[in-house]
């Protein structure tokens, strides 16, 4: 009876990923079990050793295996550019781009006065001291467009006024997008930055 | 820079499960790197405990974790009925419904004459064995309604013709389906078996 018993225990934990539900998740055992060896075998033992040594970067928040992630870790990056994000799914999306070559700051969420989340929750000290620290030349923020994101984002900017340029990602149209799928907001953004050719 | 790898190399085995993307597999592994000790820690160990011990069993082709699984070990479910479905999910999908109190036959697919699968590649031979050593009354196709399914289960009729009674589940409305939203051929197979109240 146990072995049913484990196979239902697995099932009740992959179902509580995001983006898998209870009837998913029981398909997504049943393909593992199916590739034991080839499948199977292999992801037990990577999720088994990054759930032994990932943690989060004592310096800027990122995932990685040490005490200081990868990236600040490379002396190279380390260019007077800290790119201030909510979360490291963000960092990630970034560094897909391959396009920033400085450093990161996760602040771990966005400032919200609903939800009683305040600067001392976020990282928001701990970049003002890097700031300090690291001889940062601009802090680019990386943010949602969203209400939570720019309340957090004019805060940041009030707190380093003085200490170093503060820039934000451009709002305008998407490459690739259609102006007829965009929102009222974004159109009106993109015509406010608009540039000569 | 290993930490990095490590983390990609999950993500893609991540996403080789079935209902999970790249994009959804990323998230997924974020979401267990921030809930390391009360679900990665979890996960991972009851993976590999399943992938250590999980195993067909030799009779019916359950998955279980002995030689023989749960069911066929269970003596009280030798009633003399075994329902016949095509794989494994199948099997589940009866036993949640918890009406069938007897043992199962997993064949492993259906007959396919496009996809060159014969009585052979399937547990058809297993079948008819079974049905001579374990005094079996009756012998229920819980097949899938597709033509393959049929045609499996006509040809398991003939091949059992005279050893038991051979059944096949009822054809009709949902319960709790709908008319309106019901195809042409499932109204029909259930205006045909109509019963009389």
């Amino acid at each position: 009876m146990s072995g049913r018993q484990d196979i239902e225990d697995l099932i009740d934990l992959m179902a509580r990923l995001p983006g898998l539900g209870p009837r998913s998740a029981r398909r997504a055992v049943l393909h593992l079990i199916q590739k034991r060896g080839r499948l199977m075998q292999p992801l037990a033992h990577s999720m088994q050793m990054v759930a032994d040594n990932a943690r989060e970067c004592v310096r800027c928040g990122n995932i990685g295996t040490g005490d200081l992630c990868d990236i600040c870790a490379d002396e190279r990056r380390a260019n007077g550019e800290i790119c201030v994000v909510e979360d490291v799914s963000d960092l990630w999306a970034m560094e897909r781009a391959g396009v920033f070559k400085g450093r990161y700051h996760v602040l771990g969420g966005t400032l919200s006065a609903l939800d009683g989340i305040g600067p001392e929750d976020l990282r928001i000290p701990a970049l003002v001291t890097r700031v300090g620290d690291e001889q940062v030349r601009e802090v680019i923020l990386a943010l949602g467009a969203t209400v939570d994101g720019q309340t957090t984002a004019h805060y940041i900017a009030d707190e380093l006024s003085g200490r170093c340029t503060v820039s934000s990602l451009a709002q305008g149209v998407p490459v690739g997008g259609e102006l007829d799928y965009l929102d009222d907001g974004t159109i009106t953004a993109a015509l406010t930055a608009r540039k000569s050719l």
